[in-house]
C-alpha cells in the first residue's frame, strides 16, 4: 500500500530498502572509479557549481546530481575506490535520503573542514586527491589546502573533469534586454578604471557569466532563471577577446559585435574551450598584469596567471561594481518592471482571497497562478522557482512546493509567497505573507515586528558609502526586543533582466558599500518551526535625500508596490514615523499601480488595491492629533463658564 | 617681538626659519647614516610603536621623537643617505611643522602605500630597505611587502635597531591590582583552550604587554597610563616561560610565581632579551605548534616560527578573548570603581559651574582639578591624558590642553571633558559636554541627537554574539537623520586596572562579538570645525535580559554614573522609550552615587547630583497622558450644554 511506503532509504536492512525515488548510481560510480584508477588519485571531489561559479547551473553542469542521484542545490561529493560520500546541509537531508541509493553515505555537514577531515582519514599518507580546478573558486581551493596542510595528503588539479557530460544543445545566443548603455560605452568605462588603477593592469579577465552578458548587453538561456550564456572575456586596452561557442554566434550578432574589424572596439571571437590556452599565451608575454575578481574566478584560470606579479586582484571585478550602480534609464525601466509585476502579485492575492475558502487550491496551483499572471509581452518567465508555502512549509528555508509535499491552502494557516519575474527591462523579487482566517496574537505580533524591520531599514537616512551589513540590524531590532530573530540575510541586489540575486549589492558582510542607484531587496522574516513562516520582501532603490545640515545622504525608495495584509498588522506597535512611512508607501502604490491597473482596465483589481491601501489611523491618534484643538475647545468652554 | 613670532618652520627661506620649538636633529641623522652605510641599506624605516605593539609607549621606545623632534603619537619616518621624511596624519601637521627642523620633509599622509611609493622613487632598483622586525606587526610587514612587490626593492629585517637608546631605569615590578582569578586558575583556563583547539597547539606565545600582565595578575609602570611591564610569555602544557628583566623580580614575586619548583604550575624566569633565542630553540624541536595572535605579535617573533606548519594563528590570543569576559567579581569591582569615579566627575562639574562665570579657569586648571578629585586611596593616576577642551578646541580629535593652546573657560562656549582613572579595581573613561551659558538651538539639537545615539545603543536588546560593528549605527542614526555624523569609532573595551582601550572588545569591525560580562564604552559625538565639539561617553557592561519569547538575549547596563547637562537636552526630540531610559538611568545614579556621596559626606555634591537627576517629563505628556481625562472633561462640558 502506497500509504505505508517508507519514503527514505534504509541501508541497514539486508537487502537495503530503497524508495522508488532513489537513483541507481552503480554504473556511474564504476565508470568514475575506472577513470580514477590509472591517474593514481585516492579520491575525487565533485562540487555543485560550474566553471563560472554560477548560483544556478545548467543541466549539463549537474555533475553532482548525475553521480549521486541527489538533486538539491548545495552539496559536495567525494568518491574513493571503495567509498562514496555526500555532504549537504540540513535543508536537504531528507531529500538526500530519498534520492540516493546505498552506494552513498550521507554526511550531515557542509564545512570544507569536515570534508577534509574525512579525506585525511580515508586517503593514505602521500595520497593525492583529484579536483577539477574549473569548479573550485580560489577560496574553495585555499580552504581545502589549509585543512589538508601538514597532513601529507595533497590536492591534484585535473582540468579535464572525470564526470563531464555531453552537451545536449547549444542554441544560438539571442540579443537580450532593453537597450541600456551601449557595449562600446561600457568597454570604455571599464578601460578607464583600468587606466586609473595604481596597479596598472594590462587586461581584465571576466569569468562570471553575468559579467560578459552585462558588458556586451547580450543575454542567453543556458542557465535556468538567469538569462546568461557560457562565456569568458579578456579585455585589454587594445583588444576584446570574447570566448563563446563560435557556432552560436549569428551573423547579426557578428555585426553587432564588430567582429570583422581590427581595433580597440572590435570584438575578437575565441572558442570557449580555448580559454586556458589563450590566457596562457597572453600571460606568457612580458609586462602584462591581469586583473581578476577573486570571488568569481575559478582556480583553473587563476593558477595559470603566474608569476604572482602578473596578477592583480580585487574581490569583485570593476564590471560587477560598475553594474551595481544603475544609471537613470536603468533605474526607470527597473521601476517600470516592478509596477507591472505588482499587478501580477495583486491578481494572485485577490484570487486567493476568493478561492481559498472553497478549499480546492494548493501551494502548487497558487504558484502556477502567479506565474501565469506574470506572463505578458515583456516577460521571460519567473526569476526563480516560486516559493509558495502554507503553514509549517513556510518555516522551511528555500522551500518550493512539489507534487510530493504540496499542501492545501486553508483559512487556518498563514501563507507565504516569494516570487519574481524576468522582464526585458528588469528582474523582480517580492514576498508577501497573508492569512485568510483569524491569525493568532503571536502571528500578528511577529508579522508586525517583521514589517517594522522592513520599514526601519526602508526609512533610514544614511551617508553615501555606508555598508548594508552595518544597517541590517534595523531589520531585526523589533524582533530582538521580544526575543525573536531570523536565520537568513536581509537582502541582495537585483538587476535589469539579470540574476535575481545580483552580487555584490546587499546587506551581507562581503557586499560593497551602498551608493545612489543601487537596487537591493529588503527582506526580514520570522519562522516558527512546524508552525508558520513570515517574510516581507520588497525591492528598493537607493536615492539621494535632502537633510537639514548635511550633504551626500541617501535613503531607500521602495519599488515593489503591493500592499501588506492589513489583518496581520497591529498598528499599536508601530511608531508614528513607521505609520507615516506606511501611509506614504500606500499612497505611492495607489498612484503608480492605480494608473497601470486603469490602463490594463483591471477594475476589480483596482478596487481590491484601493481597499487594501486605505490609510492607517494611529491608535488613539484622534486624541493626540487634535490635542491643540481639544485645548481650544476647553478654552472655549472655560470662556462660556 | 614674541607676539609676531612665526610658530612654524619655514624651510624655503635662506637661512631657514626655525621656531624655538624646533629640535636640531643633525647629530642624530649623522649617526644613523653612519650606521646605515656599512649595512648597505638604501633607507631605514622608523615606526612609532614598541616591540609589543603598545598603544602608549615608554620614553625609551620614543625612537620616532628622538630622531625627528616630532612628539605626536602617530607617524612613520624614513631616512636615506640624503633625505629624511616624516609621514603623519592631519591631527599632527601643525605640530610637526613646529617641532621639526629643516632636515626633515613632512608628508601629509599616513598610508603605507604612500611611504612605499616614496621608497620606490628614492631607493635604486635592487636596493634594500632596513626595518626593525620587533617594531612591525605582521600586517605592517605584509603591507610594505605588497606595496613593494614587483618593484625590485626589498625589505631587510634587521633585529638590532639602529636608533636604540639606553634604558634609563628598570624599576622592580610591584604586585598589582585587586585579586581576581588566581594566575594558576588562568593558566589552567588557557591550557584547556589549547587542548580543545582542533589544531593542537603545543605552546602559546604572548607578546602584548597586557597579556602577560593579565595572566599573572601583575602590574608594572613601564608604560604611561597603562600599568604594564616589558615581558613576553611562552606557555606550553608543561611549562611556563616568563621573559622579563630578571633584576626587576623581587624575592616576594619569585615566591608568588613559584619559580623554585619544577612543574606545570611553576614559572621559569627567562631574560627579556633572550626571547628570540629561546623561542628559536623551542621551535627547532619536532612536533611543536606555536599559537600566536596576529594582531599583537611582532614580525621578529613571527618570522622565526617556521616552517609554516609549526604556526597556528588567530587574530587575538585566547588570553585576550578570555580577558574580555569579566567574571562576577571583576564585574562588581569594575562597577564599584565607576561609582567612586562618578564622584570625581560630579565634583568637577559642580566646581566648574561655580567658578567659570568668574572667568579665571582654563582647560588646564579644569584638567588638573578632575585629576585631583580622582586622587584617592585606590587611585593610581589618570588612565589617559585628560581631554579638557573648550569651544573650537573640542572639535579637534585627540586634543589635550598644553601651555601653548590652553583656552579660558567661559559661559559663551561649550566645554568637553573626557577623562578617566586607574583604580586598583578598575579603569574608567567618561566624557561629558556642558554649557554654562545659553546654547544655540543647533548646539542643543546636536547634543540631544548625540545623546539619542548613546541611549539607542544602550537600550538595545540583541542576541548574544552580535558584533558591535553591526549595532554602532544606532549611535549615529539620530545624527544622520539631519545630515550630521562623527568621524571616530563608537566605543572600546575597558579593563580591571588595565588599558583604557582594552581590545578586542568594542564597535570596530575587527572587534569580537559581544558576550555577557564584557565592558565597552559607548561614545557617539558631533564636531563642528572651528566652533564646538560634543561627545557623550559612558562605559556599560553587557548583561542578560529576559525577553517575551527568546533566550540568550543581552543588553547594556551603563556603569558610568554622571548626569548629562539638562540645559542641552531638547526632550521634544526624544521618543518615549528614550525618555524612559533616561529617567531610569537617573534613578540608578541617585541610588548608587547617592549612597557613595552620603558615605563620603559630600552634601553639596549630593544636592547638585539630585538637582541634575530630576526625572524628565515628556513634552505635551500631560495632554497625551490625560487624553482620556480630557475626553471626560469634554463630555462633562457637553453634558452641561
Amino acid at each position: 500500500a502506497v500509504a505505508n511506503e517508507q519514503t527514505e532509504r534504509n541501508c541497514s536492512l539486508t537487502p537495503p530498502y530503497l524508495p522508488s525515488t532513489a537513483v541507481n548510481t552503480t554504473l556511474q560510480l564504476k565508470e568514475l572509479r575506472a577513470l580514477m584508477s590509472p591517474l593514481s588519485i585516492s579520491a575525487y571531489i565533485i562540487p555543485d557549481t560550474d566553471a563560472h561559479l554560477s548560483e544556478y547551473i545548467s543541466p549539463r553542469d549537474a555533475r553532482l546530481a548525475f553521480m549521486t542521484g541527489f538533486t538539491g542545490s548545495a552539496g559536495t561529493a567525494v568518491v574513493t575506490p571503495t567509498k562514496a560520500v555526500l555532504w549537504t546541509d540540513s535543508r536537504y537531508w531528507v531529500q538526500a535520503e530519498r534520492q540516493m541509493d546505498c552506494n552513498w553515505d550521507l554526511k550531515r555537514d557542509v564545512s570544507i573542514m569536515s570534508v577534509a577531515e574525512w579525506l585525511i582519514s580515508e586517503v593514505p599518507p602521500g595520497g593525492e586527491i583529484g579536483f577539477d580546478p574549473f569548479l573550485f573558486s580560489l577560496k574553495t581551493q585555499e580552504d581545502y589546502s589549509v585543512n589538508l596542510m601538514s597532513s601529507n595528503r595533497s590536492l591534484k588539479s585535473m582540468p579535464a573533469n572525470l564526470v563531464d557530460q555531453v552537451w545536449k544543445e547549444r542554441p544560438s545566443i539571442p540579443p537580450g534586454g532593453l537597450i541600456q548603455r551601449s557595449w562600446q560605452m561600457k568597454v570604455e568605462q571599464i578601460r578607464s578604471q583600468m587606466t586609473d588603477s595604481p596597479y596598472k593592469p594590462t587586461a581584465l579577465l571576466l569569468s562570471a557569466l553575468d559579467e560578459t552578458a552585462w558588458l556586451f548587453n547580450m543575454r542567453g538561456s543556458d542557465i535556468p532563471y538567469n538569462p546568461f550564456f557560457y562565456s569568458y572575456t579578456l579585455l585589454t586596452m587594445n583588444e576584446i577577446w570574447l570566448f563563446v561557442h563560435m557556432e552560436r554566434i549569428t551573423d547579426e550578432l557578428k555585426v553587432y559585435l564588430n567582429t570583422s574589424c581590427d581595433g580597440p572596439l572590435c570584438v575578437q571571437l575565441k572558442s570557449y574551450d580555448s580559454v586556458l590556452d589563450d590566457l596562457k599565451m597572453y600571460v606568457d608575454q612580458p609586462g602584462i598584469k591581469v586583473w581578476i575578481g577573486t570571488e568569481y574566478t575559478n582556480y583553473a584560470l587563476y593558477e595559470i596567471i603566474t608569476p604572482e606579479d602578473k596578477l592583480m586582484t580585487s574581490s569583485y571585478s570593476p564590471v560587477l561594481t560598475t553594474k551595481a550602480v544603475k544609471d537613470e534609464t536603468e533605474q526607470q525601466i527597473l521601476r517600470d518592471a516592478h509596477v507591472r509585476d505588482a499587478v501580477a502579485v495583486i491578481q494572485l492575492l485577490m484570487w486567493l482571497e476568493k478561492v481559498v475558502p472553497e478549499g480546492k487550491e494548493t501551494e502548487l496551483t497558487a504558484a502556477k497562478y502567479v506565474d501565469t499572471c506574470r506572463r505578458r509581452k515583456d516577460n521571460r518567465g519567473p526569476s526563480f522557482d516560486t516559493i509558495s508555502a502554507s503553514g509549517p512549509n513556510a518555516a522551511l528555508a528555500h522551500y518550493s512546493p512539489t507534487a510530493e509535499n504540496n499542501r492545501k491552502l486553508t483559512v487556518d494557516e498563514m501563507y507565504l509567497v516569494d516570487s519574481g519575474g524576468q522582464y526585458l527591462d528588469g528582474t523582480t523579487d517580492i514576498t508577501r505573507t497573508v492569512h485568510w482566517g483569524t491569525p493568532t496574537p503571536m502571528q500578528k505580533e511577529a508579522f508586525t515586528r517583521v514589517l517594522m524591520g522592513n520599514i526601519e531599514i526602508s526609512r533610514t537616512i544614511f551617508p553615501s558609502g555606508t555598508r548594508g551589513v552595518n544597517m541590517e540590524m534595523l531589520g531585526r531590532r523589533a524582533l530582538w526586543e521580544v526575543g525573536l530573530n531570523y536565520g537568513h540575510g536581509t537582502g541582495h541586489g537585483v538587476g535589469n533582466y539579470f540574476g535575481v540575486h545580483e552580487w555584490p549589492v546587499g546587506f551581507q558582510s562581503n557586499n560593497i558599500p551602498f551608493r545612489e542607484g543601487m537596487f537591493t531587496s529588503i527582506e526580514p522574516g520570522y519562522y516558527k518551526e512546524n508552525d508558520f513562516g513570515i517574510r516581507i520582501e520588497d525591492v528598493a532603490v537607493i536615492v539621494p535625500v535632502t537633510t537639514k545640515y548635511g550633504h551626500n545622504y541617501l535613503t531607500f525608495d521602495t519599488v515593489s508596490l503591493v500592499p501588506y495584509d492589513r489583518k496581520l498588522i497591529d498598528t499599536s506597535l508601530l511608531s508614528s514615523e513607521q505609520l507615516q512611512w506606511l501611509n506614504s508607501y500606500y499612497e505611492t502604490i495607489r498612484k503608480l499601480v492605480g494608473l497601470e491597473l486603469d490602463q490594463q482596465e483591471l477594475h476589480e483589481e483596482k478596487d481590491w488595491m484601493l481597499r487594501n491601501t486605505e490609510p492607517f489611523v494611529a491608535p488613539g491618534s484622534s486624541a493626540s492629533v487634535s490635542s491643540s484643538s481639544l485645548t481650544l475647545i476647553l478654552l472655549t468652554v472655560t470662556g462660556i463658564n
